[in-house]
């Protein structure tokens, strides 16, 4: 958790940006997972986390213009504390977060005739919730009215971070490392992929922390955003590994390396590995202070090609296949996005946090899922991700990709079935003078791995 | 999962009951966790899970009144694939539920004129794009106007468990026996509540496998669902823990055990710790077919209390300390509740499937917390669950039980400092001759514990 002086800094910067504007956050409420009583881990909105600087379900940072805030939190009676344990003391959260202390009762007379603006919390039963103490429309994913300008000044102070931030993400990646480590020990031909998940996430539980998003875990590394664990790993396959912890305080990490089940890649994994960490280093070398997003992805797309070229199994000028999209057939999505409470951070803004104003989506195949096009400034961390893949999804359906398909060698491509998927993904701050990588100790290369993978006994 | 012969004779009887009424169900969808794309893990509404055996996220199952069933299914098309594999087979899906699979698209049309009954899904927004379905209010917790027939005739079919239910709890069982090995081994002072929780959690990860609930791992048992594991274990605590594993199908259990951290209780925990196992028997033994539940609460309330005359801690006639409800001051809660797909079974239709029709709850403290009163039949499966807690927030708080305290001689309580909470729980099958317990294998006594913490070194 953040301490005073981080959120009041962190309000007064808002506040300046909203020229007087008042405005109410909500923290949010745990979701049910079968009823009522049973609900999901309570994890509260990223806008309140940002300003709040604690979680506290069900309450509500009402922010004056002139930076005054009060923090409006349920009554815990008796029945609760019997329930639930000692309630929050109520003097420790006005000290934790500088912010007069008030019942959720004196909520609504204190919004009435404010005009405050807001931003929609995660959930429609929380969008709810404040709308009927707006008595305004308050929906998911949708900004009311005059919104749009809390939107902004929110999305101006936190696309790059303060220290406070900066140490919440390397402690998420300190973590992240650890579950690394207790990953590529897990790793055995036959076991299923669910038991490298348990050996990744028990250090993070063991501390009290969660991942920040659902991990992708599988020798199915070619679906990008796989979320079951059920395969069987065999001794051939590698194994795509996308995982990141989240900080106490609601910071995200998130890092992907590809390792081979056996300890050893073969050839053709090999080839391939090293090719995809060429094209990490390239976007990572790309980026930097004033440079925009889109030629980061630019450039590891371009070193993509020229590999693919080189191994055959792309046809004609890199240029030219980077120009049309065609390294998209192999290399589907974008190079990476912001990072921050949320591990796409601001997403809940759509691309108004991840495009600077007048940019746009790119319609076409593969830059369509570019998440983020900004110039890069100091203090921004964005993740750098190219993978390679082999989509049976994309060579067989023509409205992905057919239009790029004679750049193909399909009959090369058959002979690297071994390759499923291969994405490498670090986290990179920009900094003033270039880029600070904060995930480069994370074992990474072919050789890196298969030496941690050797030390822990995988390798027959 | 269940195969579909299962859900056909399930959906046989429901509508059975129902006379011809249709009805649909809505499997429901994943809420945010901090953005729309970042979402929990999906977990099926119970009643879609029972009558489909089958877990599709944003799936509905119509039942006509014939017994014929449609299952209605999104659109995956290839970019899905892409994100997130292959699509479920929809032949596969036809033969596991025996229902008809269909496009979502066509449910509008196939609902319209209808006049469908349903059952609220888990979390708003379900119910509100059920509602649209519908076109007709349908709220979280709330039975629209004749959907209280469905309401009862899934309480009729879901209230005695088929052999596919008992399989399915049967298996969470067994994987949560593994947690427990796995918490006690990982029992150790000076470490964190969390460490227990990484180690009881990673068994059901590896299986692919998640709680049923939060689990509570405390060595502050007094507070009743505590869910912070950040308490540093000492040697003098007892760790109090709550924990169920969910089986793959949904089916869940639901298992308490309390152990001292050093491995060794001291004499007073001792003596409570055999006070709720007494209690625990004399209501296990109380349970049995025809039996009123509320008898069992109040059989183990007896013993509870005899006990805790003869400790010294409760003054006056244990018959009478039980009618005025005196025992709640340290056993506030209810001995248990049904336990099926939902750790309190259909709690979401809140007591019409807790209570038989006509009994309601019993306003004073302590009963009024017993969520489950109806008469045993064959085949339910509940939990009895005693313990005894010295809660600050019932000894300080008048309005929780300031006319029974004169029972209470405080300068002996205080002498049992070293005790804070303790509960047993064990999950019981009403069979036609009596009761089977499903969890007694799972070390439960005091010596039980202490062999088993011995065994893995834990004692100094």
């Amino acid at each position: 958790m953040e301490s005073s002086s981080v959120v009041l800094a962190r309000r007064a910067k808002v506040c300046g940006l909203l020229g007087g504007r008042p405005f109410v956050l909500a923290a949010g409420e745990a979701p049910p997972r079968n009823y009522a009583a049973n609900a999901y881990a309570f994890r509260a909105s990223s806008h309140f986390l940002y300003l709040a600087g604690v979680s506290v379900e069900g309450s509500y940072l009402l922010v004056h213009g002139d930076g005054e805030a009060s923090l409006f939190v349920p009554a815990w009676d008796a029945a609760w504390a019997l329930w639930h344990g000692e309630p929050p003391a109520l003097e420790a959260l006005a000290a934790a977060t500088g912010a007069a202390v008030r019942p959720l009762a004196e909520l609504p007379a204190a919004l009435a005739g404010l005009g405050a603006l807001t931003l929609p919390p995660p959930g429609l039963a929380a969008c709810q919730a404040l709308s009927r103490l707006l008595e305004r429309p308050v929906e998911p994913g949708v900004l009311g009215g005059g919104d749009a300008l809390l939107a902004d000044a929110m999305i101006q102070a936190r696309l790059r971070h303060d220290e406070a931030a900066l140490a919440g993400i390397r402690e998420a990646v300190s973590v992240t490392a650890a579950a690394f480590a207790a990953g590529l020990a897990a790793t055995r031909p036959g076991a299923l992929e669910s038991s490298v998940r348990a050996a990744m996430e028990a250090p993070l539980t063991a501390r009290g922390l969660t991942t920040a998003y659902a991990p992708i875990i599988s020798v199915r590394g070619e679906v990008l955003h796989n979320n079951a664990y059920g395969n069987r790993m065999a001794a051939g396959d590698l194994l795509l590994v996308d995982f990141g912890a989240e900080s106490a305080g609601g910071w995200a990490s998130d890092v992907t390396r590809t390792w081979p089940v056996s300890g050893r890649l073969t050839g053709v994994q090999r080839a391939w590995h090293g090719l995809v960490e060429a094209a990490l280093e390239a976007g990572i070398a790309a980026a930097g202070p004033g440079v925009r997003y889109r030629d980061v992805h630019v450039a590891a797309a371009r070193v993509l090609a020229e590999g693919l070229v080189e191994l055959g199994v792309l046809r004609g000028d890199a240029g030219a296949i980077v120009e049309e999209g065609a390294h998209a057939l192999l290399f589907p999505h974008g190079i990476g996005h912001l990072l921050g409470l949320d591990v796409h951070d601001m997403e809940d803004l759509g691309d108004r946090a991840g495009y600077a104003p007048g940019w746009s989506r790119d319609a076409r195949f593969g830059a369509r899922w570019l998440r983020l096009d900004r110039v890069l400034e100091p203090g921004m961390v964005v993740t750098v991700e190219p993978g390679l893949y082999i989509v049976p999804a994309i060579l067989r359906e023509p409205s992905l990709a057919g239009w790029v398909r004679e750049h193909l060698d399909l009959e090369a491509l058959a002979r690297c079935s071994e390759v499923r998927g291969i994405r490498l993904e670090d986290d990179i701050l920009i900094t003033a003078t270039g880029r600070e990588n904060l995930t480069r100790h994370i074992p990474r290369s072919a050789s890196e791995l298969e030496a941690a993978l050797d030390g822990v006994g995988v390798t027959k």
